[in-house]
């Protein structure tokens, strides 16, 4: 399981299968809202219409739909229910989105997965109740699971992991803004803060899948612990390629992360471990409006000499490795175990 | 009940009673989030603490907390366990309080309760995470009533009635958004706009504390729509206090409404009955960037000319007179009669 850039495995068949499910569901919870022009921005945001409101030629080609995909998968793998787990998962593409909408007006982004931002086009007001929009769509598509016969202690049970997992996103967006003015961060800092940023809702939606299915906590525990492993290592995996991933795949910026002075792991893990010259020419490049090429191929430079790429890919690897560890008790059927075998292979190795 | 500028009612006993054990549980939700710097950016948005986060002298006065005292009230009145409603009490003056800090994002106030708003000092980002933080504390807290004994399925219809009301008030936000460069709005249009962004919350409110006490629907459907109507007699008086008002009692603004060009409800109805060329000399001036003393002037004498002021104060005392009705099939204690005479009369007669 080597993480570098051979090519890309294929997507697991796992996104295939759920992906109109989910997508059905999103689809009615953000067109139920009586917001006159919000959904469109909404659906927009999503990839499903064009800044006119005009439906895309690529509906529902947008993004992967990781997190929805992985609360579906653990309920199947549990033999659960899944269309009980479903207004679940579209609750967590909801929240994840509404991050995404609330983060590209913090970080003045002006482009992501290749389209304009939503508060580039209509405005920071309008963006943020759109935001805020899709955040209480999420909440209440979560809520509706009660209707497909999930009982009321897990739809409760549920709502809390969410509401807990977003306030760890808000913790780790606080960290996220403290860190763009320090160049001291350490790579340990650096794993809390996305474990927060990303990885609760990563691990949530596991997490969720699996307790739609049992309540079994031993089990329900083991999915837990392999979302937050398998959280750090999408995370680390899409920083490295934010750096050596080609940008026409990742669709996260036409810019290289180096450029955008984004400090991610391979960036944090270059301050820690840059010295002498090196290191007064990463901070001093840090310090300044990066525009030059020429600083770019430097930064890149650097990090490839103390090791950044390889150690990226060990910390990848190595949650890779937990995460399997943490459910190898667990007796399931052998589909299971060659699907998240795929699953993790995919997000190490991918190349968008 | 004659809503008036003859002196204020004292505010009623009752926003005396609940206010210390509201305050401690906001308290320790807020200071339980472990989110550096974000903590105090609430508590100053509360009134806590100055913007060095210094205790500040006039701590615990800032603020009604309307929403809180009537989930209390109801809570009481109906002979429920209070301590049970805390929770949800706090929950409420969260979400509204993180409606606020977006709102002033969106109208660019600079000012609110006599001091800067949070964004004016912390920029865009910060204040809007501070936002979302203490919508999600807000959440949590709602959730955590359980830990009180809260019957489960109590929980989530509370949790429910939380998030379904702030989606009316980001639908109420939407239409405000629209409203603000139209001059057609009836005012059948902008009282649907303040049912949903600031009377869902209060309904809520009334409702939450009733349900908290009993599960007899009769009773905590009639407090429901007393909190409805309550919530409008509520916002009309403030939209009348916004320009008849003394803004050193409300604290809304060195300004009086008509100079930020607010389309309140007299300004709404002024519109609406305004013809010729005073009709003109509204738009024109509503037109245009208000900054002569002299049009806010004629704005005043053209919205009393038509009536504005009176009718908004009909509408305030039409909405008292059913709140009372809503209620007065049921057998309240006579404490309880007593003191909802005095909150409504208080909220119809208020100076701020």
């Amino acid at each position: 399981m080597q993480s570098s850039n051979k090519p890309s495995p294929s997507l697991p068949p796992m996104f295939e299968r759920y992906r109109f499910d989910v997508a059905n569901t999103l689809h009615r919870s953000i067109s139920d809202l009586h917001l006159k022009e919000i959904p469109d921005l909404l659906k927009y945001h999503l990839g499903w219409v064009d800044r006119d409101g005009n439906v895309s030629q690529t509906a529902f080609s947008q993004g992967k739909a990781l997190r929805p995909t992985l609360c579906m998968f653990a309920c199947d793998a549990l033999a659960g229910d899944i269309t009980q787990a479903v207004l679940g998962a579209a609750a967590l593409e909801l929240i994840h989105n509404f991050s995404l909408i609330h983060d590209d007006i913090q970080d003045q982004d002006i482009e992501r997965r290749h389209q304009s931002t939503v508060w580039s086009i209509w405005g920071i007001p309008k963006a943020l109740v759109a935001g805020d929009a899709m955040q209480v769509v999420g909440d209440l598509t979560a809520l509706m699971s009660m209707e497909k016969g999930v009982p009321v202690n897990v739809v409760l049970k549920v709502s809390e992991i969410l509401t807990e997992s977003y306030l760890e996103m808000i913790e780790g967006q606080c960290l996220d803004l403290r860190f763009e003015t320090r160049t001291d961060i350490s790579s340990e800092d650096y794993l809390g803060m996305v474990a927060r940023k990303t990885g609760a809702l990563l691990r949530s939606s596991v997490h969720i899948g699996s307790l739609i299915a049992t309540d079994d906590e031993h089990i329900t525990q083991a999915f837990s612990e392999f979302g937050n492993h398998i959280g750090r290592a999408f995370q680390i995996r899409d920083d490295y390629l934010g750096i050596w991933g080609d940008a026409s795949e990742t669709g996260k910026s036409n810019d290289n992360d180096i450029r955008r002075r984004k400090k991610s792991f391979p960036v944090v893990y270059g301050f820690e471990h840059a010295s002498g010259i090196a290191k007064k020419e990463l901070i001093s490049i840090y310090n300044e409006e990066i525009n030059e090429e020429e600083d770019v191929a430097k930064v890149m430079a650097i990090l490839e000499d103390v090791g950044a790429p390889q150690y990226s890919a060990e910390i990848t690897e190595k949650s890779a490795e937990l995460a399997l560890s943490a459910i190898s008790g667990l007796d399931l059927p052998d589909w299971v175990d060659q699907e998240i075998g795929d699953l993790v292979n995919f997000l190490v190795n991918r190349q968008y």
